[in-house]
């Protein structure tokens, strides 16, 4: 099963901001669509990055009033790791092992084309390994 | 597998705020220890609620600055599912996929004994069901 399957199953709607928003308008598309995690892209649809509610929490350390209109800029993580439709389950359930993220943006020719989350991986590892188990059973039993 | 075995595992550091703390205080330890939550507690460690990141961006809606001096009590999911250490993975996965939740404190005698997150929950039943299937193909094979 690739990335293509999961976005035919749950669609290529992603929620972003534009890359010259500010802080206040990332929070109102997390919280209007209770998300957690907007892409970063230009007017192009070119994926400038991608921002996270921990990145806004993180950003609030210092106890700046002045969090709401900073720019997403600088708060999101700057071009982040993507994947294209071809790549795997697996191979995006490494990626996201191996560097502790969520999420990972869908690229296609340049341009944002859906976004993955561990949550998408997970149900389908989990169905895929079942399914997998239950062949085994019926071939035993039968 | 249950969750007293997880706890086993994992071990029972729950990162904690006290009810009359404010959420500067709750955005030191998520940033500290890097967590997306805390589970708020009472001077006799018996829980009053689990305040998460989201809790705090949905908060932020109004563009208050006084965000930061807010009680944790006016952000966090007072009184939150909890689970005891008999519970098993299944029943944990289906109270979290049915409430749409990400964390389940664990209690023990009225209080606070660890907390079981659905990244420990996947983790364990991806290798449960892995190994099973692994077991029927060596009993094809053999």
């Amino acid at each position: 099963m690739s990335v293509k399957n999961i976005l035919n199953e749950k669609g290529n709607l992603v929620y972003t901001v534009l890359i010259d928003q500010k802080i206040n308008d990332a929070i109102e598309v997390l919280n209007s669509h209770n998300i957690g995690v907007v892409v970063v892209v230009d007017k192009d649809n070119r994926i400038k990055g991608i921002l996270s509610e921990r990145d806004i929490i993180r950003k609030m350390e210092d106890h700046s009033a002045s969090i709401y209109v900073a720019p997403v800029k600088s708060c999101m993580t700057a071009d982040p790791l993507t994947c294209t439709k071809d790549a795997t389950i697996d191979e995006v359930m490494n990626i996201m092992t191996k560097y502790k993220i969520r999420h990972l943006p869908v690229i296609e020719e340049n341009r944002l084309a859906g976004l993955i989350s561990i949550g998408d991986i997970v149900k389908r590892k989990i169905e895929i390994t079942e399914q997998e188990a239950s062949a085994l059973r019926d071939y035993i039993a039968g």
